[in-house]
């Protein structure tokens, strides 16, 4: 995965690669425990998204318990979406203890650059070494302190930039914290500062249903809890869900029946693993 | 819109009425970013409703976060559901912030009459003037100082009183807030004091799944976002939800496969609209 | 329901049990108002677990509301999932004014045992004498303060424990407490400390998908709510969603359309109850 040039585009990764299909047979033998600090509108299909791919999640986000739960999860996800007092101080605590205990986590900064405190906590989690940072590019491109072409930010949770055009931000980031990083958009762009791989493929419907972002970062935060290495673990997980979204647009008539599928999909991906 | 016998029934809006179906047609193209506070049971179904029509929907709901978010909002969102002291504050700032701002914002009472922390609130809302104020009959009769007919009340989220029921209640206090007043019900009826329209239409099925009302508040927000008479707004918002929730009853099974059904139908409407 | 020996397994209730078919027929009938404090990860699948067989669900979690709450319901669930400090609160006052105003109530301890804070609550919360207490073998085991066999233990919300390995458990804190216990598993166990009843049937798919531990919780509330025999009323719930569960496999393809199916069985099987 060494790009010497870089006006090459970065390899392509497409599901079935044999990497991919490995990781997500590991998640479903291994069922790591992933403990999600995320928002009130992604929770349920979060969890659903989990335990399609025979992940264990589990939702625990008050202060003292979340630390406390850090011990015995495999990994954790942190997402900033419908932040609150509460859930800041749990996130604050949990990334510590992730840090401190060598437990992969995976920071979805919602939202971030658009409003003040959760900037300034994005900012402040970083400190923990976030295993891998995902969002889109208007986010990527705002934790690395740039700004967007054309004087275009990030509008609330939607992303106004490419993800190509946050690449630079993204190897900035990476290698500033020593976190992969993975970018979503049309196409996903992961890097860990050094190598950087492309995931083509799933659909716009999935920018019509609510939580298919939030869904990446848990699925990131599944892999990276069975194969050591992130950047091969983020993508893992971004060519499944960009397969899943792919294939479940088949049959479907509209976005209620796409978010449906999805979990169908992904569902059965996973269990094709076994034999693959 | 006028209506100088009160002994006749408000004139009936249905889609596709051409301005219905010019408003949506407007939202799906303006893509308003629309700013929610609402309950935890129905954010989720709130934003793929929202997400539907095309709009974009962000639950912003921390006190310092949610007046910031105001500002860059076309519209907001404050459901009462599921109350908590943080999103309390958090609807203060926005209500306060959203009516200093300009910003078309929607009341949506849930359960006020029945619980005095949340009835006290809706009151003191009340002072930052709702564009809209979406309820069923027993919120609106309780909002506006009335008691139902027959000593019913308001039994939780679930509606006892019929919505013609409620007229004279919502042109009370239509008037005396300067809000169109939108009663949802068997029809919905939609008043700014002077003039009142009845949508017909729905399906009782949407009565037993969560969150409808919910979804109607929020589309209502959509709609003020891009057109500047709230009634007609909130018009718009109605005859679309009731199309779809008629559409939706179509070969469905039961309330699970409904509630998907109705997020395509949302969907499929207001993609038609580029045809029509 | 008397079991006198030991070593007999206990015997099975199986829709359409005649006692099970009456129990949903009246809640249809009924409609009980439950009250639901519960985790923002399963809310909404919960409110429309209950719509679907006629209950009428409101979630009120804010401290001053939720006691006021309790005097209004017919039945109150307290569900530990996803704790925050706010929510615990309201969890304390609403199961001290169910049990002085004598209004069932169901207690789900999600994860006690493997998180402290939440066990200390869960062992607060008994002192108000629960109507029926519902967990997986895990929970139920370690609410007793026994440990599991071989030293495993609660893995956060999923058990690792088998159901019938926790009857005894379920015995000593039914009898200790003089609630009902219901042990949730592959076949679920419900005893009031002196009779016992097992449910078979359900689906492995119900461990694929997010909430329904938590469904089976806000059934038992609302059947306690119309039958004033707390052992029956959970084992009519338990009953029914086996049999949905089943039923809901029928046609799927995985776990997003099992969820969708598993809300239209509950709703068809409480409908059919008019015919039988």
């Amino acid at each position: 995965m060494s790009n010497p040039e870089p006006s090459q585009p970065p390899p392509a990764v497409l599901w079935p690669d044999a990497p991919v299909v490995a990781d997500i047979a590991e998640v479903a033998q291994a069922q790591p425990l992933v403990h999600c600090i995320t928002n009130v509108v992604a929770a349920g299909v979060t969890a659903n998204a989990l335990l399609a791919i025979g992940a264990s999640p589990a939702m625990v986000e008050s202060t003292p318990e979340a630390a406390e739960f850090v011990a015995v999860a495999d990994s954790v996800l942190i997402n900033l979406g419908t932040l609150s007092t509460e859930r800041s101080e749990a996130m604050r605590a949990a990334a510590q203890a992730a840090d401190r205990g060598g437990t992969p986590w995976v920071l979805d900064p919602v939202a971030v650059g658009v409003l003040g405190e959760r900037t300034a906590l994005a900012h402040e989690l970083l400190q923990w070494r976030p295993t891998v940072i995902r969002g889109n590019a208007a986010e990527i491109i705002s934790l690395a302190g740039l700004t967007t072409s054309g004087g275009r930010g990030s509008k609330g949770v939607d992303s106004l930039a490419d993800s190509a055009e946050a690449l630079d931000a993204a190897h900035i980031l990476a290698r500033r914290h020593g976190s992969v990083v993975a970018v979503s958009g049309v196409e996903d762009y992961l890097t860990d500062g050094h190598s950087t791989v492309r995931v083509p493929g799933g659909d716009v419907m999935l920018t019509r249903v609510t939580g298919t972002g939030c869904i990446l970062g848990a699925l990131i935060a599944a892999v990276t809890a069975v194969h050591p290495q992130p950047l091969r673990a983020a993508t893992s997980a971004s060519a499944l869900l960009a397969a899943a979204g792919e294939r479940a647009t088949r049959g479907v008539s509209g976005p209620g029946s796409f978010a449906v599928s999805l979990l169908d999909e992904l569902f059965t991906l996973s269990t094709s693993t076994r034999k693959l």
